[in-house]
């Protein structure tokens, strides 16, 4: 017997009721009280390859965004300056960091990824992204340092480039490591709700542009009113749609209003 | 209908004849050859978190082995001079350099992580692990630059961690990936030889030990005889059995004679 695939469902409770839910896991609590305080459900993936661009652009959309998204890896000049200013940054205009690291390997490996090394992530990030291809033990190694330093993890349920193998029973077993582990686990990388999602969870979709294309490596992009409204997911990430243009600043407010009309839209139907 | 899983076999040819077949990938060819030449299908995974650790077993056990696999983002002290110092080591013993960085994003995030950063990965590694999971952009990401650089892609097929989703249908889509890429894909990390993965592509196990037991965060062992014998992959990576023991290079010696024997072994059957 094949099993059921679960379809695709609207969460009709606001991020500030799904924070009170959220009891089990103290970030996914802390990010839906600051979408409810901010307003804002919009998050930036940061992919530039120096220091001083991300943290331009930091500072330029910081009061938009509720998560900014690194790939601290892809910084040429990364040192510990960075981080401090990154941080700095992030409390003044109250956003929280997202390594979007992705973590892939076996437990012992990813424990030593997380914390030491270059780049130490364990000591400045509030979220990280985890695959579940390796298995259970990949929680594992992270759940005595995540509990401790409250960062929390979010699992690859669904991936936005085309082909991926994140699909169908892949998906439906990372949503059971994420239950079974709810307490690190703050939620998913996903297209789409799904009915076995709780919605103490946090859904944030990546490839969201308003002119919704495809790139040339396989990225495939949707609009944030369709990804909100329509998949019933939380959060939007927005990359080069962002970064790209020739004033971030007023691009971000643009997605920032779109994506928290489109939330709001959901709520009231 | 459910597709027919392929079954285990054997490979009867030796590295010698494989060479000539891989003549499709420089990097398996390389290797092949390297492997008759040195009589050696040991690798050593250096999870060594300092810069002097990591040279001083590499100096150490540099005769024994045709691969030393290295997490360079778990070491604290990385630099530029740790690069130069390991290339020059792997041209006094005649090994490759293998960095198991496991990519796993979208093609056009990859791109950077591979050429970029802080660790500029495609200027010294020989060969890189990728996931299939973000689907075939990953690879279109690297095509250019490893085939100009002459290096492999390891795609990893299955892995050692209990409970890791690398199975079954997932692991016939990584397969039918690789023959699509055989310019830049060498070759597998995996468990077992499947009747549906081409000889020329190389086979990598990690996760083995004389003493085979599992740590506490979910990874497995098995014994060298039994995977180049019994499951017919061609190189065995230890780590923990060789770089934790009091005398890595006289351990190392074992482990190779052992995974060469068993190699002979196969091959006379």
């Amino acid at each position: 017997v094949q099993p059921t695939t679960p379809q695709p469902v609207k969460s009709h409770l606001s991020f500030q009721e799904r924070s009170q839910l959220a009891n089990c896991n103290k970030m996914a609590q802390k990010l839906f009280r600051l979408m409810s305080e901010k307003k804002s459900n919009l998050a930036v993936a940061a992919d530039l390859t120096t220091k001083a661009e991300v943290l331009k652009l930091a500072d330029a959309i910081g009061s938009e965004i509720v998560v900014l998204k690194t790939h601290v890896d892809i910084i040429s000049d990364y040192d510990e300056d960075f981080v401090k200013q990154l941080k700095a940054l992030s409390e003044k205009h109250k956003f929280l960091i997202f390594e979007d690291r992705k973590f892939a390997d076996i437990g012992n490996t990813v424990k030593y990824q997380y914390q030491s090394g270059v780049y130490k992530i364990s000591e400045w990030s509030d979220m990280v992204t985890v695959h579940a291809v390796a298995g259970p033990g990949i929680i594992d190694s992270f759940k005595d340092s995540v509990l401790q330093k409250e960062c929390g993890l979010l699992m690859l349920a669904q991936m936005s480039s085309k082909g991926s193998l994140c699909v169908g029973e892949y998906t439906q077993q990372v949503v059971e490591m994420a239950k079974q582990n709810q307490d690190c686990v703050m939620g998913f990388i996903c297209q789409e709700r799904l009915s076995n999602m709780p919605e103490h969870f946090v859904l944030m979709t990546p490839g969201v542009q308003l002119n919704n294309t495809a790139d040339t490596l396989g990225q495939q992009y949707n609009t944030p009113d369709y990804i909100v409204q329509e998949k019933s997911t939380d959060v939007i990430i927005v990359g080069r749609g962002i970064y790209q243009s020739q004033d971030p600043k007023s691009e971000a407010h643009k997605y920032r209003t779109i994506a928290w009309d489109s939330y709001e839209k959901r709520l009231s139907k």
